[in-house]
């Protein structure tokens, strides 16, 4: 078992209940990563599930759960020969202490490794992964973990915000792959529609972007190998700005979509 | 009040339950537009909440509900300043009898007239309304009587599917407005994002193509007039197909923005 499979696990209480220990090390600042808070979520949700695979999750993001012990509420909303949907809630606090931190809607069924009947080409072109660049390394007391898990190699022009040289417009484009080795699946894709830095950075803005609501689908189950991130906005206004991430694998397949909803940070 | 304003009510029982009147005028081929069942349960949810405008709502369809009476039922789930976050369902049934829906979760917060700080072009071009055709008027056994309740003028290309010349890929692009002169609102862009008919059709699909999910993001109040629908797809693999909706309206601004994941039909 990788560590992260170890960090998502989700241990059968009941059929309505998961018992999951939210690790430490998917810290972003304090915050813990969004992905992996939907990956930890969908372990419980396909377990309890006939169907294999998250094909559709939405998340509403209430407020950000502290690392340690969590659970998982189930309730099948529905399910039938295609599908099965689910209300999946983390909770955190015993008793009448518990509250909910992420709400979530998840249809699960069972995708086959069907060639695609129609496929667009990728959102945005790559250059070969040898001239893409590594972040530097945070600082320890930036409590920035997360970047520890993942190896990540960005397209050069959309982290010059870093440098202080913004492209101007929400952008962001790398190759991924977890720091571990292991083969990319339906829970590190939950991860990585949720990896790239907020793409306003690209567009000028700077500090905490809390998501309200990320959908994504899975589309297939990818290949092994690099995965590519595409990631892009519409619009940023009053506020709040779109989030979109493709992901395809090494097999040039479209592999999942995502959108999220959020605020632009303060400063 | 107009009539869609009317077919829309939702009047408050107590807190947690609005009754509603599922209106027969929204059939298409019998299933009721899955945009108009938004709408109603937005009313609902907009009405219980201490903000005007509902800025992100995902929608699980899980059956097709009968024209008549129903109720939309609501938890709330989290109120803060800026925003807050509501499960809504729509049900029909009495007492043990009653079923869910349609599942959603919505967060309302207050939107303002700001100039966006940031803002793409429209996904692709309109030729003008002058050169945009109309579908033939719906045969009446086949209960489409949602076709009257909009006045939808296409982008020609997009609509060949319906004399045996498909583009070859999924799309759909029309101007859009309602039938009965009223301006837009965020209730009408709820429908306005699942107006189009399904963009697979332009790829050469036929048949009743069943939203699993449908996520819709209100990203600034309509301005009166037309509004252009800007309809997508990235991929068609599976059974399963996505598509995107934007929607600009007459003073040239993005104002929703959709994904649903549906099932390809069959026939």
């Amino acid at each position: 078992m990788t560590k992260f499979d170890e960090a998502t696990q989700a241990i059968r209480v009941d059929e309505t209940t998961y018992d999951v220990c939210l690790d430490p090390g998917y810290s972003i600042g304090g915050p813990l990563n969004g992905g992996y808070l939907m990956a930890v979520i969908l372990r419980a949700v396909v377990d309890s599930s006939p169907h294999e695979h998250p094909v559709t999750t939405s998340a509403q993001f209430l407020r950000a759960p502290v690392p340690g012990p969590a659970r998982v509420r189930l309730e099948q909303i529905k399910t039938g020969r295609t599908a099965t949907m689910t209300r999946a809630t983390l909770v955190q606090g015993d008793g009448q202490g518990e509250k909910a931190f992420i709400e979530t809607l998840v249809t699960t069924a069972t995708l086959t490794d069907a060639t695609p009947d129609w496929t667009d080409a990728p959102a945005a072109a790559m250059p070969p992964v040898e001239e893409c660049v590594k972040l530097p390394d945070p600082k320890p007391e930036s409590n920035m973990t997360f970047n520890a898990q993942i190896d990540m190699a960005f397209d050069p022009p959309t982290i010059g915000w870093l440098t202080g040289s913004p492209t101007g417009r929400p952008e962001g484009r790398a190759y991924f792959r977890m720091a571990e080795p292991q083969d990319p699946d339906p829970y590190i894709l939950a991860l990585a529609v949720d990896a790239l830095p907020p793409v306003v950075f690209s567009a000028g803005a700077r500090g905490w972007a809390p998501t309200v609501d990320l959908t994504w689908h899975l589309r297939a189950l990818p290949a092994p190998g690099l995965l590519t991130l595409l990631g892009s906005g519409r619009m940023i206004s009053d506020g709040w700005f779109d989030e979109e991430v493709e992901v395809w694998d090494s097999a040039g397949r479209l592999v999942a979509q995502s959108r999220q909803l959020a605020r632009v940070g303060r400063g």
